[in-house]
């Protein structure tokens, strides 16, 4: 019962263990724990206990834990493992997972496993590495079970009797010719409800169609998430069906696409190990700020063209980034919005101008608000109506601007073939900064000086 | 074949066929299209074509598509149906379904859907509708097929024949006491391939532990992903099986939560129509706007401060962006990272110092770096050395309390119960920026005046 409840506190056990050094009781704490559980824990601890939990686990479940780990955290515990042990960890995995793992190997250790496996095995995992990863045939595994469209459902009964244990997440047979053709699904469900006499053509689902090997993971995924399934065939050329996808690889698929968003918009790598080594962390860091510093000095540029209006109204200076930071947060919110939809297929070509309508409405509306009260509180502050006027119309035409720009730059991004979550929210801020201090600035050297 | 290859086509058909109004052709389109499908296509439509399309879908369709719209689309939509429309919408759906449909509807049209239905389903409604939507009670269905212990397999085998067709995502039976009381499962799989003559006690599964109908749905997300389900049954007092959650509801969770974590880090609605009203979008990000000028007028505070240091070296109130906007940056990416793993499980108690620690470093080389290159810029610039150094110091100083802030805000807010997703950027922008502003015009007034 309540087992997951506890699952935290199996956890803190744990972790208590590792903390005292108690290595039997962590051991027998990880039998109760399953592959990707202990890939998350190892992924939530610091590198040196990280590498002596890594240590107790045993050898023949590394393999299942590797594949649940980030890349980042992976590489790094599989540069401690030396070439024995990496063979004997990829030993028990299914030839997908295997595809996955070898995938990041030096080629000389990839060619030690492929020695290890026999030759059916061995083919089969060429076949797999001859697909890209993110397409549906780096996705699938080659355990289908198959059966002929000529045999009565009996015959197919006996035959699953004498094979024995189905793979895992098998919930349907596929029916294929004699030539491997695919021909249409045969659930478990029919197989155990239906008349043994029927013949499997009359029965099997003609109407599910298979996936092809070159469809992009994230197209598989939508399939899946359209018509709720739990697996489904894959075909290669002329329909010959040469794998099979199923659903919990998908979920892996959704998971990491929405957290790719999130991490790509603030400049990290979805993949980033959350305790990676200082040196590494900040190299790649280096870059998103190094981009930031150059869009800053283009919005100090822009201050700069007014400095003789600043030294005669310091009050100008003072209230600037008021204009600045209210346009980012107004555009950031409709980049956001557009992002996602871009992601999951809301937004086309035609309705881009409903769209950018309706921001702008609401850019105005809100622009026009905040303005009037940030008007009011500059006149109780500086008690110089005229510097009101002219904070309240830069920050209403920066909103606008916002707007505009949180629309378009996706937009223009997709159309350029860049991901609109990496580069959209840099290119945001440099308008609505640059935009909000030479309205701002500029206004105030026409109206107050 | 390559079914999911034309998919953009095919919207794209039916979209012209919209636009050109074209209705058969609209009505024909539609047909090849599943729920979810409909779905993400009226998401993707503006308001008035979005009615348009709603009016030609079959109405006992509507109530499956209905589910697959967000929150306010839903709702948008549903305000165009009368009474008698909605209780035929609802009458083909599944009871958990059917659970999440009426949760928004007013109690009269509840009212009615309840005594359209029979005595048996009116009670399975009831009892889910009992639970909170966002636990394991109120995910699951209560579709089970369940078969003693004591019986043997072609016992079972003989009532699913008489039975038919099997619930949608059947991958096991449960085997319950004459109590009702959960023993185990008994996967298709093992009534397919082992002996007909042995019993269930002996061939089920015992080890798979039921969820509690008061789990979150969260814990119950991570549950499916740790052992890979495809559905999991579901108990309430002493054990007793209530219902089973299965892997379709479960994909709907996981991409929710993902992206509920980024919407909310912009201030938005997760639930939010892309093609919202306009009044009520700008109502809804009209708080968020409200806070962040709070903060802002904040940051213009402590600038102002500094008046008079301004007003005699104007210098630095064109590089002071600069420092406000580098310290953000570098803040947010450490935020990012904290969010993500805390949602993920990564972060426990004890590994916070080391995280910290790990942060703290990444600044002070990053800060360091880029003090220098500022330094650099801002002598060609302006030609005075004690300014590039205060910058270089401002910047440096910024960076680590950016990183400080960016481990500590999550870790709080976490602590007071409050989603570090949804509070965490503001929080710390505003620590950015006074800091940022505070000691480059600070150490400005020290050392340049």
């Amino acid at each position: 019962m309540a087992e997951k409840n506890d699952y935290e506190d199996r956890l803190g056990r744990l972790r208590q263990a590792l903390d005292s050094g108690a290595m039997n009781a962590v051991q027998r704490s990880l039998h109760a724990l399953s592959p990707a559980e202990i890939g998350r824990l190892l992924e939530s601890l610091p590198p040196s206990p990280r590498e002596v939990l890594w240590g107790v686990i045993d050898p023949e479940d590394r393999g299942e834990v590797l594949l649940h780990l980030g890349d980042e955290v992976r590489e790094g515990l599989m540069r401690t493992m030396d070439v024995g042990q990496i063979v004997a960890a990829a030993e028990d995995l299914d030839i997908d997972d295997l595809a996955d793992f070898v995938e990041d190997l030096p080629e000389t250790v990839t060619q030690q496993i492929l020695q290890s496996m026999d030759a059916r095995d061995r083919a089969r995992l060429e076949q797999i590495m001859g697909y890209e990863p993110d397409t549906a045939g780096g996705l699938m595994n080659t355990d289908t079970v198959t059966v002929r469209p000529d045999v009565s459902l009996d015959v197919v009964v006996r035959y699953l009797h004498l094979r024995g244990e189905l793979p895992d997440s098998t919930d349907c047979l596929y029916v294929v010719d004699r030539y491997g053709h695919y021909l249409g699904a045969l659930s478990l469900d029919r197989i155990l409800t239906l008349d043994a006499g029927r013949q499997v053509r009359d029965v099997m689902e003609r109407e599910r169609d298979p996936l092809t090997v070159d469809m992009s993971d994230r197209e598989v995924a939508k399939h899946f998430e359209n018509l709720d399934l739990v697996s489904a065939p894959v075909v290669g050329d002329k329909g010959m069906l040469v794998g099979r996808i199923t659903i919990d690889d998908v979920v892996d698929v959704i998971r990491d696409e929405a957290e790719q968003r999130m991490m790509r918009m603030a400049g990290l790598d979805e993949e980033e190990d959350i305790y990676a080594p200082v040196r590494g962390a900040a190299r790649r860091r280096a870059l998103w700020l190094g981009i930031n510093l150059a869009t800053a000095f283009m919005a100090s540029w822009v201050v700069g063209l007014f400095e003789a209006t600043i030294s005669q109204a310091v009050a100008l200076a003072v209230l600037m980034p008021i204009v600045a930071s209210m346009g980012g947060i107004g555009g950031s919110q409709t980049l956001t919005l557009m992002v996602r939809g871009l992601a999951l297929g809301q937004i086309s070509g035609g309705s881009a101008k409903a769209l950018l309508r309706k921001e702008l409405s609401v850019a105005a509306i809100n622009g026009l608000l905040w303005a009037l009260v940030v008007a009011a509180i500059t006149l109780f502050w500086f008690g110089n109506p005229l510097l009101s006027l002219v904070i309240a119309l830069a920050m209403l035409f920066n909103q606008l601007c916002a707007a505009l720009a949180g629309v378009t730059i996706p937009l223009l991004l997709k159309k350029l073939s860049i991901d609109p979550a990496l580069a959209g929210s840099v290119i945001l801020t440099t308008i609505t900064d640059v935009v909000g201090f030479f309205v701002f600035l500029g206004l105030g050297a026409l109206i107050l000086l």
